[in-house]
Order: C-alpha cells, then structure tokens, then sequence
C-alpha cells in the first residue's frame, strides 16, 4: 500500500466536500492567512497573502492534508517527492510534524541554501541528475516502500491547496473573480472546485507567464499540450514552470476555470515590486502572477481576490524589482 | 472649543478603559492585523504585523480614534498636524473617511513622492522651515480653529495605538514580553497600560537606535531628558527620531514598561533584511527595532512579541539591506 487514495474512473478527482473535509483536517497545522485590501490599486482588489503561510507558501496546505491521510503502515516507512522548492520544503515540514521520515530527490546542482534547509527540517536529501529526478525519486519509492507526495497531481493534494478558497469566501462576500497562478494546476483546481461548490457566480481565472503558457493552449485545445522544459524554464516565475497540466488537474481546470491569462516578465517584475511597496509584502514571481493579470485590466474582473501563492523570492530578485522599475517609491 | 480632551492633573493620561472604548471606536476602519509566529528565530517569536495596517502603519489606529471623537463643531472646522510620515498620512486618511477637512504641515524640503501621497488622501499640504513646523501648524491652527492631532502626546491617540495590544492578548496566551519601539511614547505607552490593564505578568520592554536613545536616558534619569535633534536624526529608525518623549507618555512609560533597550543600526538593518526574507514582510527600519532586539538575546524574554510598527519604507534601503548584508538567502 503505497499510493494515495486513487480516483474512481468517470468520476472527479476532488469534490467541494473533499475540500471542507480537507479543511477540518489541516487547520491547526497551517495559517489562516489574512485576505488584505489593496486600496492603491484602481479596482476593487484583495489579496490572499499565502505569502505568510507556513514554508512560505500555499504548498504546505496539500502536504499536510496528504500526509494526515496516511495510514499507519505508510506513516511508519515515510514519504518521497522530488522537488526542491516550495513543495518539497513543504514535505519536509509537514513530515516532520508528523513525526514520519521523508526523503527529498534534489538535482545535483540544487542551491546549497536549499539543500541546507530542507536537511533542517529533518528530511533526508538524494541527488539526481536534473532530468532524472523523477526516475531516482521512483526507484527510491519502491525499494524502500515509501508514499510518494505528487508536487501536484494527487486528490489529496488538490483538496489540501482548495482549502485556501474557503477561507477566502468566508472572508469576503460577494467576490466576482478569483485569479490564481497555474503551473501544474494543483492550486487553481483545487480552488475551482472549491469556488464552484460556495459561490457559482464567481469566476475563477488562471495567470500563466507568456513564457509558459501550457495551460492557456491546453484550454484552446481541449487536451493536455506539454511545452518543452527548457522553453518553460525562461519565466522567472519558477513556480509555475511545470510543462504540461496534471492528469487529474486538467479535467478540473477545464470544468471550473473560466479562462488563463497570460502576463509578461515585466509585468510580474512590476506586480512584485508594488506589492513590496504598496502592500509591504515580499512575493515571489510566481506570487505576483495573479497580481500582474489583475492590473493590465483593473475594471475587467470586478470584485477580485488575486491569490498571492508563494513568498520565496531571492534577495537579489526582490532587490532588482525594487530599484529597477520606474515609479519605485513607496507611497 | 479646539482641543482635544484635557487631563486632569494628577490622574493617569490613558486608561485600561480607554482603550478598550477605542477599540469599539475604531474597530471598523482599521485592520486587525495578523498575529505571525517567526519558526526561522531561535526561542519563541511572534510577529505584531502592523505593516500590514491600513497607511502600513499602526498610526492609523490613534488618528482614527482622535478624529471619531470630534464634536460636531470641531469636524466642521477640521483638524491639523505637522508630521510628513505615518502619522501625517495616518491623519489625512483618518480625515478623509470622516468627511472633514485637514491640513498637513510639511518641511519645505519633503520629499515629492510625500506630497504627492498626502495630497492623494485629500488632505491640503502647506509648507514650512523643517525648525518651525510646530509654529507654522499652531498658527494655521489658531487662525482657522482647526482641532491639532498631536503626532503621540495626546489620550485618544495614545489610546488609539494601544488597541493593538488588546488583539495581541486576544490572539496569543502566555505572552512574557511585548516589545515596541519608542519615537515619542505614543505607542509604547499605549501598549503599557494596555498590557498592564489585562496582562499584569508580561513584561512590555521599548527598543531604541542607540543613536536615539533618550527614552532609556529619560527613564534612568526619572525625568525626560533631550537629546540634540541633529543626534537622533542619525538613525535609520526615522520613525523614531523625536528628541524627547511626550508630556503624557513619559510617565505612561514610567509606570508601565520594565526597560528600554537599545540597537546597533546594523542590528536593524539585519532584522529588516531577516523579517523580508524569512517572514515575507516589509518592514521600515523603525519597524524592524523589536526584532533587532530579540535576536540580540533571543532567550531572554520569554514567549515574545515584537510589535513591526510599519512598513513604509524607501525602496533603496530595504533593496540595500536585502543585497549588502551576510546570509542574504532567503531559506
């Protein structure tokens, strides 16, 4: 028994019921993260600061939910991903409130404050070469009989990333659009799905970088279309450069996102460096993406909550967005 | 009938009483800002997120709660104050959701991007020499019956900020210590009786630049003592560069906070540069004086709470303290 629960064929792989369960499930180990106004804007803007989450980012919400899951079989061999950002930090974390082993593949030339952190927070870390990751992390799974935790594509991950939309409908009434940024679709599906059960009426919007816009051909098509890796890999939004949607995530996508947006690099240089300023808030580029989308069209989405995914951004990056863009004070 | 409510001599300035009648007084037009946990700190922090107060800062509390306690008369006529930072913009804002006039006295030299902002607000801008603000601003006051907000040394703003620590006590148990930075006294003062009203056992402890260090002057003396203008205007904490403490808050302090402690600018600096990247927030130098405090000796007060007074800085320094300083990543 090593998989997560699997998804009966036909049927979705998350309910808005998923969802509320996964709520009651993670709440005492994960941040109600504060829906903050964004009065500088021109629209009516609100911002869902999964900045100040736990790790940093909305990703611990999905590896809670899937580790609380486990049974104790599975708890006492441990858990495996294969991703050295937010979704591993948040593995590791949730794993060790768990009080289970994890192990975390990295590639080789992974950054050694990475590495460093994700071994304080106890996991074990494996080294594979960059395209190899997942074959090691898999053949590591099934030597020592670990739960494999999907950055992703899993129901458990999808209903734990949901959860933040909960908060936000019950924070906010009358909300016309929800933005989100897409890279393998586990947040925005899991926030779709969640939209849809609470508040039919609201549309639930993707942002992609121009620069790795999978998502937005996959909808034009109707079938997953992959980009090559290495075209994704020149949007510094470096959380969403997963190449093609999930299997699970896309049915989802396509039957409760309305429409993906797409943005350029400047634009989320910009998002980044008015959400410092305006908003004192630290964002990663990924973070900034709903922003951007929202403010190349302020009146279009009316009453809009722009979900701020992630805060992990290198100094340098920040610093840049800060000194670099015109119109740069604070007030 | 333009001033504010007298004190009768002899009783204290503010009461725990006080500030709970503002509490309900202002309850709807600020924000109850988050309560943060700092895992990345050694020992027991927690974060008083006032950066992410409406303005960026908790001077918006006070302003609100002197503003809201105008007669009839005095909102007529509006309100006044000589201050080109928070609390100039925490009063324009304050002014501006009351529907009543305000005059901003401002240095000749202010920077434009201020102007611009306070003007934003709706409020009139009138200049003076940076040394004769305060005259300038009474004189307007006198000559137009203008009600003048006190930038700290008045009850309803001291009562105002010390709203805060009634949400700190309501969100976090077992609290040993509140730290806050000390300019004037308004805050601090605010949170000593406060905390002193509803929590007798934690301690409320002030934290100043070195440079800037006449509170800790004026309590060692038991009087207040005046630093030299030009001295304290050689701190980064801009927020904190009045030469001596209030009137009123001198003996609020007196009786309510157990020390001032004092911090190297490089120390505020670093906790600027840490809160950004391992908290996610943007805090002004003033902002970061608490945890510059904690972090000199993190186990010595206790389960903590660091009040960030604001976050309202120039984009080129926290760009400076993000690239400049060691330990600069962001995990």
């Amino acid at each position: 028994m090593t998989e997560l629960r699997t998804v009966p064929t036909g049927s979705a792989a998350v309910t808005g019921e998923d969802i509320v369960a996964a709520r009651t499930r993670i709440g005492d180990a994960v941040v109600r993260t504060p829906l903050l106004s964004a009065p500088w804007a021109t629209g009516d803007l609100w911002l869902k600061a999964e900045s100040l989450q736990t790790i940093g980012a909305f990703k611990i919400r999905g590896a809670v939910n899937a580790i609380r899951r486990l049974v104790p079989e599975q708890r006492a061999r441990g858990v495996i991903t294969h991703s050295s950002g937010n979704h591993g930090q948040a593995v590791s974390w949730a794993a060790r409130a768990a009080g289970i082993p994890a192990v975390i593949v990295m590639p080789e030339n992974a950054a050694e404050v990475k590495i460093v952190a994700t071994r304080a927070l106890g996991a074990e870390v494996v080294f594979a070469p960059g395209d190899g990751r997942e074959a090691v992390a898999g053949a590591i799974q099934r030597e020592r009989g670990l739960v494999m935790i999907p950055p992703y594509d899993a129901p458990d991950v999808i209903s734990g990333q949901g959860t933040l939309a909960l908060e936000v409908l019950e924070d906010l009434e009358s909300v016309d659009s929800v933005l989100a940024p897409v890279g393998g679709g586990g947040l925005i599906s899991g926030v779709g799905v969640a939209v849809r059960h609470l508040s039919p009426a609201t549309r639930v919007v993707g942002v992609e970088s121009e620069l790795a816009a999978d998502a937005r051909d996959s909808l034009a098509a109707g079938r997953r279309v992959t980009w090559d890796p290495r075209d994704v890999a020149r949007t510094i939004a470096d959380g969403t450069r997963a190449p093609v949607l999930g299997r699970l995530t896309f049915p989802l996508i396509q039957s409760t996102v309305s429409e993906i947006v797409t943005v350029s690099e400047t634009e989320i240089l910009a998002a980044m460096s008015l959400l410092a300023r305006r908003s004192r808030l630290v964002v990663e580029p990924s973070g900034a993406l709903a922003v951007a989308a929202f403010l190349r069209d302020p009146n279009r989405f009316g009453r809009t909550v722009a979900i701020l995914s992630g805060g992990n951004v290198e100094p340098d990056i920040l610093a840049d967005a800060l000194t670099s863009l015109p119109g740069r004070t604070f007030s």
